[in-house]
Parts: C-alpha cells; structure tokens; sequence
C-alpha cells in the first residue's frame, strides 16, 4: 500500500452538517465533494489507505431495502476504517411494532452513533430526522419520491470526472422522466452550471412535469424537449438513460410497448450518439440498456457510476465527519 | 481524542462469566460496573480512546426483534474495538428449520466468537444457553418474561449517577407493575440497598403481584400501593413511568381508559413531583409521557437511560472479556 | 498475545482466484490450505494475532439463509483483521425485485469489495457469478444440489489433522448418500489419494449414484457397499454420518422408520468401532446422533469440525487474498 491519508482539511459547508436535499450543494461544495472523491478512488483500489473514519460508528437505518445504496454506504464507512450498524426494516421490530414514534427511534439511535443514514419510502422524513436529531447528522439515502443526494452526486461526478467540466455541457435524457428521482436532481445539478443544454425524451405519459421544466429553464438550463430519437442533436456528452417502471402501469400491454421504444444498443448509439458521448444509466436497468453495451468504452453505467457512487459516499462522510 | 485506556482491572467478580439473571449481582459487583461505566461514558463521547475489545468477536444472537438493545450491544461492542456477527430471527434459518436444537445452535456459534449476547422470546432459554456453552460467556439481553439484566443495571445507574447513591431513596413507580419486567428488576436492585422507599401504582388488573411484595420487602424494601396520584409523597427522588401493554389486553376499550389515566404531563410532575425528582422510563413510550416533558431538565428517559445502556453494556463486556 | 503473524506467502495456485468447485483442489494446493490451517487455529485461540485481512471488505452474499456457514465465514474475515457486509435474501431487495438481473448484481457488488462469498439455492449460480466478476474472486459457500467446497475442505482437514494423513484410510459412511453433497465432495476428495477405502450405508432408496461410484472407482478409491452395520469393517479409522433429509420424503412414516434405523449410539461405535475410530457428522443432525456421544473423546462432529470450518476459511482467504 501506498501513501496514508491521515486528515482531511475541515470543511466550511459540510463539517457536522446533516445532507437532506441537493439543495444544500452549491458549486464550491460540489467542488471540494468532487476534489476528495478523487483522492477516494485511491483509497479504494488500495493506492493509498485511509483510517479518518476510524472509532466512528455509523448507523445505516433503511426503513425500506435496497442493495445498492445500502452496500455503497456500508463500504464506504468501512474503507474508511469506520463502522457500521444496519438495521432493516425497523418498521417490523419491536419497539416500532409496539407503537413508538420515528422521533423517538430516531432520538434513540442518535445516541449509539456518530451518524445516520436514512432511507425511507416517504418523502419528507429525511427532514423529519435531521429535525429531531440534536446530536449527529442524517444523510439522506433516498426518502421515497422525495431526494436521492448521493445519487445526484455520483451522477455529476461521474460527468465531471471524464469531461472535466460541468459546464457546455449538451445531454440527451430518455425514459421516465416523471417518476425518475435521479433525472431531476441530475437537472437540478446541472442548472447550477453555465451552458447546459439538455434534449428530453420521455413517452407522453411520462414527460417531466411543467413546473420543473419552468424552475430548471429559469435557473438557465436550456431543456428542449424531442418526440422521438431521430430528433436528438449531435455531439452528446452524455446520454442518460432510465428505466420504464412497470409498477406505474396499470396496463402491463402498455407498458411493454413503450419498454420496447426505449432501448438503447450499440448500432443506436453508433447512429445518433458520438465517440465521446457517455452512456449513463443510474440502474437497475430491466432490459433498456443492450448487453453488447456493457463492454462498449462510452459505457459508464456499470465500471464508473457504481464505484463513483462509492468514492463521493466516502468523500461526503469524509467531509461531514472530520 | 485524549487518553487512551488500555486495559483495566481484572474483575474478580464477572471475569469470563456469563450473565444470566440479575441475582448475580451484589453491591461491590454493582459498584465496580458503575465506575468502570462512568469511564465508559469519556470514550464514547471520544473525550478518551479505547480499544480493549480489539480482536474480540460477539455474537448478538436476537431470537426476537429489538432495535434499542440490539443497536445498544452492536454500538457497546464497537465503541471498544472490538467486532460482531448480527443473527436475527435464526429460527427461520436453515439449519433450525432442519430441526437443529437450540443446544447444537448454541455449540456451534461458541465456536466462533468470544461472547454469546442472547434475546429470546421464552423465559429460561438463557440458562439454557448458560449450561451448554462451554467455551464462551452468554450475556443474557431479555429472555421473554424472564430476565434483562442490563435494563436494570442502566436504571440503577442512572439513578447513582443523578443521585450519588443507591440508599436512602424515594421513589414513585407507575404503569404495568404486573407485566412490567423492568420494574421487576429494578425494585430488587433498590432491595440491595438501604432505606429505600417505592411507592407504586398501578390499574387494578395490573397490580405487582403479592409474592414479589413479600420477597422484596422481606429484603428489606419498604413498599406501598396506592390508588391514586394524589396518594403520591413528596420529595420523590425518582419517578419511573411504564407503559401499558395494549398487547395484554382483549378488551381494548379497557385499554383505552387506563392509558389514559396514566399519563404523565408537566403539569402533573409540577404538582406531585420536586425540582429533583428524575423522570424515568424504560421506552417505547407510547403516549403516557407528554413530550412537552422531552426537554424538562428532570427527564432522563431520552437522553440519560439510552446513553446509559450503551455505558454499562461497555462496562459489562469489558469486565467480563479483559 | 503471542507472536504476530503480519504476512504469509504468497500461493501460486489460489491468490486472486475464484474458489468455486472441489475440482480446482490437488493434493499439493490442498497441503498448503490444511498447513495454514494449522497457524489460522493458533490465531483464532489468540494464541497468535493476525491482522493481514485488515483493510479487506469482504461481502456475504446469500441467496439462502445458513447460519453455520455464514457466521463461520463472517468469522474467518474479522479473525484476520477484515470486515465483512452481510447480503441476506437479495432477492426480496428492490433492485433485484424490480428485474435485475443476477449479472447485474454481481457486477454492481464486486465494486464494493475485495471478495463475493455466494451462497444460493441454485446449482451453477457459482459458476455464473465467477463468469461475470472481472475484478473480485468468488467463493462458492454452496450452490444447492451443486458443491460446496469448503465444507469438503474442513472435513478432510479434520481427518488430517487428526491421522496426520489422507492416505491409508478406511471409513464408513453413513446416511443419505444420494443427495448428501458434503459426502459426495469427501469421497472425491478421498479418491485423491492412495490406498483409501470407504464402506458405504444408505436406505435402498437413498444409495449413491452408480455414476459417482464408477468415477470414483476409477480414481482409486474403493467403495464397499453393505446393507447393515453388521458388514461394517473393524479399524475404521474414522464414521462419517449424515442426515436422512426429511424434506425428500413424500411419505413420512417411511422418513421415521428410516430415520430409526440410523442412529448411532455409544454402544454401537463401541461394538463397531474402535478406540481411533472419528465420529464426523456436518450439521445439523437431527437424533441421528445420540447425544451421550458429545463428549467422547472420539467425536469430533461438535467441536474440531466446526472450529476447522473456521480455520479452513480463515486459511482460504488469507491465500487467495494476501
């Protein structure tokens, strides 16, 4: 093993802070985020060690499961040095069961811990924690249709990381565009920088909201909105791709129509995308991304968003708790 | 951080024990946790490092759900150093399904770790853990209605830490005295000492039973029953209030109104109670203390009793695996 | 403590490699697993301390509940220093639940580790996942009716270690021979070496396949099939006994007069046996094993084979990880 990072210079935005919204991000925190992660990308391929985290205990309470987030959070305390407790479904245990409220779990395990990771199937209660919390900080890990942070920033992350910039940045994005939490808080990412143009396209039941469009064109993001692929320009940074969520459909024959109109191979991306267009994908994917992709070298969805999603985990723990 | 601890005395009394009931504990073994969780308390809020249970590994084998003791454990164990290996439910996994007894489950694990922590449903299955382990101690962390001896420990040490004593004590004990496992233990804690007076009350139905009178007050602990608040004494030195179980109750408009005529409000605690009179409760609560009491300086259920658990299962895992 | 173990040698035959079948084993890979064993017994004791997992994060991926094999590899990592992240019934989670696929998962996870312990209830899942991991082994901790290398391992270790050879042997072997995966893999790993004989005992309905016997066969190892423990061989140096697996009966009182044909008692192994003559059994065991045996000096089925599952776990790990 390499060098030893031993400390991390204190952070102004972040030290102590609870992260419940991207809100919170402006583009010096995203930098000082996106700095660190870098550095943690040594520290996980074991270039460098690290042992900032170490004593911290950290609980990981998902009140609703999901592998991903959950393992990326829990490897990141742990390559860290740090430690973690988990705790599924705490909705089926006994204290909950017995009818106490989510302040008083939450006030309960506050003190047990140095931090809290909270996902959750209802918007909002990110919020309600890091209200009730008086003695560490909640990280918000996805509370329902509400805010994914982490997701926006390894999203981000992974952008910056291979075009060194955040800025003049031209997108395509496809799929659920309704329902996609992650497809919003990447806008939202986006709209913070200069020149960003993105190209929508979503089946009709599925366009982005009005509103959203209004907020993210008046903060400068330019959004123009296409009928079918044949409409997408050239020259793509990124193409971000998503999934058609079956469980919105209450017509499955309808569903597997527009699955079917939405998928992207490598002969589609040889046609409309470029040598340099990111294919990104936040996953699980079911079907919209051609295998044959996976190994394609404007592929990120597999290699570099999930390892990123680790290293900004880590840069953000990083950050709040040292 | 600051000091570092790196060993502590060898306990004549709890060295490799198991701990199965409380009964195992007299004054001097009582003092020696509480001083030993008093430092307990400098580590956790990092004002001090220790890593004696670096190497250790235990087992928290929770036949039965419960995020307070369980986290509780998971944190005591981590804050020094040391490892765990989480089994919940293990009577859905394989090998008990098969049909393996509860002894070759117990034999087995022993095998790997340096500690069993046990939570089951049914009374006795920690003294049956306690017989079969060879190697290893059993904690005993709540078996059904049985025994949780740390529950106690953290009551009694809470109020040694308010008070500076465990004699010479008033206090007011409310709820379900008959279901009640914590009350149980911790009157026979106060039985240990001298001059202590308890005052309980309870609904009809859920009177403490008479055996338990007579063995307590045999110890010499002055107990009296009283119907109604107004009965309550001055100058209590503590207060602890219970929950009335609902899950005792087939007629649950009979629920309805006990619950409600034993609530505990600021109101209340202002009449009958004292500017030193400390508010305790053992959680979940459910209703019967008012949360404007949350932030009273003499409420100690929040704050107080949860940091305290983590401090005494410290102290408990150090003296008896150092 | 006593002295540190800080590195071990590098293997040219497992380091970086997927362990995924009992083929991959020879006798020379074999004699390197079983002497590092022998130091990993030396460590779990804490007669020696080892930290050269330290760093690793090891993740537990498994499909199917077992708590044996799953504590004991959980076990194995935090011996030496590493940390673990326990994956269980993944596929109740949301990503695999909304159709990943089990590529996809695999992929995802082996960004967050150093190593994927898999165990599933479907043979060849090993094998798929060994396929898909670019960056990270695999390690088959049993795939249904498939194999499950390790237990294999722990099991002739135990002998080895006991008759300081795996060569000259006779054994008897008892149970359901036709779905026992843990007898198939220690005959194979029987037949590697010289001069080894086995007699076999199974219900009419529960023998061997005669295509296992022929491939054996033709390794070496001579089989002796007999229908009652009166053909049984003097000098056995060692009785293998298994489970009549309930779960394969469609008529259960067929299963019961099965099951009371094969109990082995202390008067029999006195009969039958000799004063060498290991008594092995892999867990769990279901009355098939008298318990007045636990603890003659000859069994071995509690304590040595447990503790080596552990050991050989601790050895594998170390050698395919350092």
């Amino acid at each position: 093993m390499g060098q030893k990072i031993t400390s991390i210079k204190p952070s102004k935005n972040l030290r102590d802070k609870s992260i419940l919204s991207f809100n919170q991000f402006d583009q010096s925190t995203l930098k000082e985020i996106f700095s660190l992660a870098m550095k943690m990308k040594a520290i996980a391929t074991k270039a460098q060690t690290s042992k900032i985290l170490t004593g911290k205990i950290i609980i990981l309470l998902f009140y609703e499961p999901s592998t991903r987030t959950l393992s990326s959070f829990d490897a990141a305390v742990k390559q860290l040095g740090g430690q973690t407790i988990v705790i599924n479904n705490p909705s089926e245990l006994s204290s909950i069961a017995k009818g106490e409220t989510f302040e008083d779990t939450i006030k309960t395990l506050e003190a047990y811990c140095d931090a809290i990771i909270l996902r959750h199937s209802k918007e909002g209660f990110s919020e309600k924690a890091g209200a009730v919390a008086s003695s560490v900080p909640i990280i918000n890990a996805g509370d329902g249709i509400g805010e994914h942070p982490t997701q926006a920033l390894l999203d981000l992350f992974t952008i910056w990381d291979h075009k060194k910039r955040l800025e003049n940045l031209r997108g395509l994005v496809v799929g659920d565009l309704l329902n996609g939490r992650t497809v919003h808080s990447l806008l939202q990412g986006l709209s913070l920088y200069k020149n960003n143009e993105v190209y929508l396209l979503a089946p009709k039941d599925l366009r982005i909201k009005r509103k959203l469009i209004e907020k993210l064109t008046k903060n400068g993001l330019a959004l123009f909105e296409i009928n079918s692929l044949s409409q997408a320009p050239d020259n793509c940074d990124f193409w971000y791709w998503t999934r058609i969520q079956r469980e919105r459909f209450t017509d499955l024959s309808k569903y597997k129509v527009l699955k079917n109109k939405f998928i992207v191979t490598k002969k589609l991306l040889d046609k409309f995308g470029d040598e340099k267009t990111l294919l990104m994908h936040p996953l699980p994917r079911t079907g919209e991304v051609d295998k044959d992709l996976d190994k394609d070298i404007r592929s990120v969805y597999l290699k570099d968003q999930i390892r990123n999603g680790m290293y900004i985990r880590m840069a953000l723990l990083a950050l709040i708790l040292t």
